[in-house]
């Protein structure tokens, strides 16, 4: 099954809420806006960000507007009041832990169900120790990039940006994608023929076999040519041999 | 179908060579590697990086050794030379561009095919303009991380994360096929040198424009050749350049 990907309106991206939970460096917090607006969200909420002046962040290259509209919560309880369904990011491994866990792929299926009925609030937790004990308390269910268990721990504005992506994507049949268009074999024919000459004038082959002829013949068949290509060659082709002569 | 994620050896992770080409911000360079050990991935490329000391990079956390043996190159063709598959990333539209264009799931699906037979290059531009016409006219595709119209540009280290993450993925569904053997890009580029002195003495190219080349180089590209192909014409062409001389 192709994935495709689909930024549309009936996906209610409007109605993710991510949320940056004690964030300490600003530059994040704008890597996030930007990720945010590259895909197409809107709703960023800040939980007790160390830096006040956390609005400020030069990374939010063309997302200041929604970097200022952010909201910004001293409670995670009331940063996630309006939310039907609260999912929290981590990247322990989840024997440690007392919640469901889904790898993102799976996680972010879920979050799109659950986006065309209600607001879904999506947390990340600061860049050292990640979400508390007492965050996750909040959540449903926890999700996890899959990266490496040897070096699991992503950088914040990455990992955003991964989990949205993500989530703009979605199974779908496979989209069926058309065959580049390709020369026909009157015109490879043309070619082969073209070809064989020039190769013929040049001294490359020392006498014209038959075998000669379809090796080139094959060889003008595995190129995977379009009708442009297959024109340009010949025109190439049909200069140096005017040349040899 | 689910996706799951695979990070297993069989992938041959090691086998893709990210190929950062003039970085401005060494932080960008830091945040690629770290990516790139969260998702299993090792060799790192850097062409020509604006701060020499982009080793030290803080933001490298947990892959300070992969950002020290990342390699520098002071010309992408050579960053590039072992490999037989080289795709550009590109924030801007198809409409713009004269390659194929693929969207990061599909492209990445190819990838991971391509990978099974041969190293790939993933190549990164600059923050502020990406990759330049000279830089694409290396590859055989362009890829593009699905992001809204109205903000398609990404940060550097967000947009590397996307693309490894989902290089990690895979359908399940997906067939194992390994691609067929394909030639290098050294092989391809001495084929382009060659072609391209060819048609100069031929008199095709009436003057020795940039342009010029970098036709030559993308049509060179767009041939899908094996490394048994790009020898036999290799030593067509030096033929009937000799005779042309």
């Amino acid at each position: 099954m192709a994935r495709i990907t689909a930024l549309a309106a009936s996906d209610h991206l409007d109605r993710l809420r991510l949320v940056l939970v004690r964030t300490r460096n600003p530059l994040n917090i704008g890597a996030a806006a930007r990720a945010m607006s590259n895909f197409g969200f809107s709703q960023l909420r800040v939980v007790r960000p160390y830096d006040p002046a956390f609005r400020e962040a030069r990374s939010a290259v063309g997302a200041a507007e929604l970097l200022a509209n952010a909201v910004e919560y001293e409670d995670l309880a009331d940063a996630v009041a309006d939310c039907t369904l609260i999912v929290g990011t981590t990247s322990v491994g989840s024997r440690e832990l007392q919640q469901p866990m889904y790898s993102l792929p799976e996680g972010a299926k879920l979050i799109r169900k659950h986006l065309a009925s209600g607001p879904v609030a999506l947390l990340f937790g600061s860049e050292k120790i990640g979400l508390t004990n007492a965050d996750l308390a909040h959540c449903r269910w926890l999700m996890r990039i899959p990266t490496r268990e040897r070096h699991r721990s992503m950088n914040l504005g990455q990992a955003v940006a991964v989990c949205l992506y993500e989530l703009t994507c979605e199974d779908k049949a496979a989209p069926k994608m058309a065959a580049p268009p390709a020369a026909t074999a009157a015109e490879l024919e043309r070619l082969t023929e073209v070809l064989h000459e020039t190769l013929q004038v040049s001294g490359y082959l020392k006498r014209s076999s038959m075998t000669g002829e379809e090796k080139i013949r094959r060889l003008v068949r595995r190129l995977h040519l379009a009708p442009e290509d297959a024109e340009a060659l010949l025109g190439m082709l049909r200069q140096i041999l005017w040349k040899l002569k």
